[in-house]
């Protein structure tokens, strides 16, 4: 199939694009060229724009295109308590959880030394500035149940106790209205080694 | 949840995209700002580019760059052999089937009065132009088995009798590999409906 050299350069880049195959960049293209050429010139300024405006905040790394997030320039989050997290993905969703009104750090990413990724890239030079202040009480670890987001929590739950800071873990555990039969061997075996006593009245 | 006005335009600009809702659309926005700022400029580029310099073939309304497609600029192409499909994805369909030698006309959609498209905006003056010429001996319909799709090819189908040229339908059945008992009603009648002699030697 000889395509046009520029519709192949926009097949190519399209597939920039999480989860986008071949397939899905070509009905992409056509839809953007054949039907909705306005829509693609808006994607066009929106990305720039983007691209121009959107960094990261000085204090979480959050995106924002101040240089404080939304978060941390609100007057009425928890300044003491602290929720770490891999990506602003991942902000969204605890935000969306509503019972947490703290700031969070956005680490971009997990301690994986084989990828070339450690402390650095994480930020942890302004994970123990902000957490060296004094002004944070307690550091709640969201990192990945993966090995290396265990591995990431770890060295995160060490910074902080030298720092002399509480450190908590998310619980992982068997999901709220999930039946026992259909949950993995390693969510149960968390749940079970979890396990809580319960106090009878 | 209080997104910057900015990523909120991204988001939008995102969903213009075939496919796109407003999760993918975060997943995709974090992506590019995130960890792929390069990616996010190459499709810039190659959007504006491909807005700019591909329209649609002179003789065909496949997508081109060229004022003529690259099937409809070949030598080795029949073009007394016209298939008539809906869209630019329709014609690399037909091309992987590698069945098809001849030259195509495409739609860029099909008849629906109600959403105001009528013979115009299928562009059939240029249809009719390519035909009357004489060149073009045989039309294969191959537009959706839909009601629009359908009526579209009625329509063009006397068009072609009144230019005296020989149309034909693609077939309709059983897809090849196909089991009966998964194959959904209207496709079995339409296979039985059309049945085809066998001629015994």
């Amino acid at each position: 199939m000889a395509f046009s050299p520029v519709l192949q350069q926009l097949l190519g880049a399209l597939r920039c694009l999480p989860g986008v195959g071949p397939r899905t960049a070509q009905r992409m293209a056509f839809h953007l060229l054949e039907r909705d050429r306005d829509g693609a010139k808006a994607l066009i300024e929106a990305l720039t724009e983007g691209l121009a405006r959107i960094g990261e905040c000085e204090q979480c790394r959050m995106l924002a295109e101040d240089p404080l997030c939304w978060i941390c320039a609100s007057s009425e989050r928890d300044a003491a308590l602290m929720c770490v997290v891999e990506s602003p993905a991942d902000v969204l969703a605890v935000e969306d959880s509503a019972v947490f009104n703290g700031c969070y750090f956005v680490l971009q990413g997990r301690l994986s030394p084989l990828d070339g990724i450690g402390p650095e890239e994480l930020g942890l030079g302004l994970f123990e500035q902000q957490i060296a202040g004094g002004k944070v009480r307690e550091i709640i670890l969201a990192t990945s149940s993966t090995v290396e987001g265990e591995a990431t929590a770890g060295y995160l739950a060490s910074l902080a106790q030298k720092n002399n800071v509480t450190v908590s873990r998310i619980a992982h555990g068997v999901p709220i209205g999930g039946e026992l039969e259909y949950v993995d061997r390693s969510t149960l075996s968390r749940a079970i080694s979890g396990r809580r006593l319960l106090e009878v009245e």
